[in-house]
């Protein structure tokens, strides 16, 4: 039995760009669309909506600026139901350059914050919900919240902010299914006019079972990407979720499909996904960089050292 | 908070031995022997003891039969605390062959079964514990089980059988964890005097999970390998359950360490682990064994072919 209000986001383009720095040719962003429209994904996040200038188009690919013309041209001809999504982060976009919603391609724009941010995630995502478009706020690195910090943040997103999603993103693959559930009856509590999303990553293979945790404790808006790609351990796959989504809208086909003739070669060339230095930082808590880093040295697969590392941070 | 009740079961070598047909030399028997004794692992299941006179020795290394002088040599000089199991199946070991615990290195025996066999398992178990053993049923493809039958035969494990402990084992990798507390409740309700163990598969990449789940549902008795080692999708990875259990009396720090040594180069030379056709397998609630014959073809990585065959399958 399904719940009709689950709705599933895709951000392959989006956070797997954090891996290449936004450096994905069109015709793999066609596969992606094409591949996720046949499949029956509610949203695709194609990349972020950056000001080129504040962030410098010398250093990174399209779609970290994802400029409705880029977009345009990258999903024309194909057919679609799914909606479009750019993700915005707080201090890296300049108000003129999100356009009235009727102007734009672009269907729902997400505000990625961290708890301390939240006054400014309010001023941003309430200037796109008045440009029409629909919009979400994504707590960042939930797993290192203050609860009081996160239960005062909440009230003022409640109260204040024009969102209708707010999602837990846990940056860190560091949260069990018991937090799971403890975070999304926390912010049950407090969003009484919203629903909640899950962004999970895959650093101690939890990214799927949380994400079912959260559908479990009444969670309707579901991240993922296709073969999880994205930044070191990456997301809930895709391919995972849909398997398990019983709503007959959805089919799993196309995201097979797509892996097999994009994906694995990708993955060839480009390391992500599930491997023990993310394991260990997610344990600890952290962020994955000193893992990233690892990867590039011949100590690669040096996991205890690493784990020693990791314990003999002073910490006063 | 750790629950004293919990024991570990480290069952590298007995299931990694089904994909190579239990022929590991002595040197990596050992090495995860002095591993999993360092870390403090409650048991270690060295592998099956089968009757020559039933499976030939001929065509499966010294792991099938795990004679007492053979696991002697293996474990010899080693200072350890951690048990030793070894698995009998159901029609596969002459009562004879299984000497008195006294005169054994083994510790404790643990009998695999489906549920048709329920008899014959506790006619089995009961002459182990008889002997002297630690004994433990475990029942096979749990996913495929009649919830009639299911009840019946924990009914009679329950009155009839010696047995100190009754496994889950989710051979198909199928089960979410709602069927994973929906199992749990229902062992813990017949099995009165009796713990509940965990097995669980990686197919859905839920392995750990699901034994998370079964912890939080009050199952004390987790099976887990070292780098998730197993039959196709393979096992609960040993280094994520001890990254998560806080006993103070576990080192995740020696299993990174023979993971780094040993686990990785072998992982080069046989495959085992998450990969999509498993994950579909699991979805279907099918036997790994046509995903396996997959990945030995060239069509390895055509996922939606193999999921198309799966879908096709006819049933009436």
């Amino acid at each position: 039995m399904y719940r009709e209000q689950i709705k599933v986001l895709d951000c392959t383009v989006r956070d797997g760009g954090l891996i290449n720095d936004h450096y994905f040719d069109d015709k793999f962003v066609r596969e992606v669309y094409k591949a996720v429209s046949s499949a029956g994904v509610d949203y695709m996040e194609i990349g972020y909506r950056c000001s080129k200038s504040i962030m410098s188009p010398d250093k990174f690919g399209k779609w970290k600026f994802c400029e409705e013309d880029v977009i345009k041209k990258a999903i024309d001809g194909i057919e679609s139901n799914t909606k479009l999504s750019v993700m915005v982060d707080v201090g890296r976009v300049e108000k003129y350059d999100i356009l009235p919603c009727k102007e734009s391609v672009i269907d729902m724009i997400r505000v990625a914050t961290y708890v301390k941010d939240v006054d400014k995630a309010i001023d941003l995502v309430n200037t796109a919900a008045e440009k029409g478009y629909e919009t979400t706020v994504n707590i960042m690195a939930i797993s290192r919240a203050l609860d009081n910090e996160l239960d005062e943040a909440l009230a003022q997103l409640e109260e204040e902010s024009k969102a209708s999603v707010v999602y837990i993103v846990d940056s860190f693959g560091a949260l069990y299914s018991e937090n799971v559930t403890y975070l999304v009856n926390k912010y049950k509590k407090f969003l009484k006019t919203k629903e909640v999303g899950m962004h999970a990553h895959n650093n101690q293979q939890l990214g799927y079972a949380n994400t079912l945790q959260a559908i479990i404790d009444g969670c309707n808006f579901l991240d993922a990407t296709i073969y999880g790609i994205g930044r070191a351990a990456g997301n809930c796959p895709l391919e995972l979720l849909m398997g398990f989504l019983k709503n007959p809208k959805f089919d799993l086909r196309p995201i097979l499909d797509v892996i097999s003739r994009e994906f694995i070669p990708l993955r060839e060339k480009i390391e992500w996904g599930y491997l023990l230095p993310y394991a260990i930082t997610g344990m600890f808590n952290e962020h994955p960089k000193m893992a990233m880093a690892l990867r590039k040295t011949k100590d690669k697969d040096s996991y205890r050292d690493f784990y020693d590392s990791m314990s003999a941070m002073e910490i006063d």
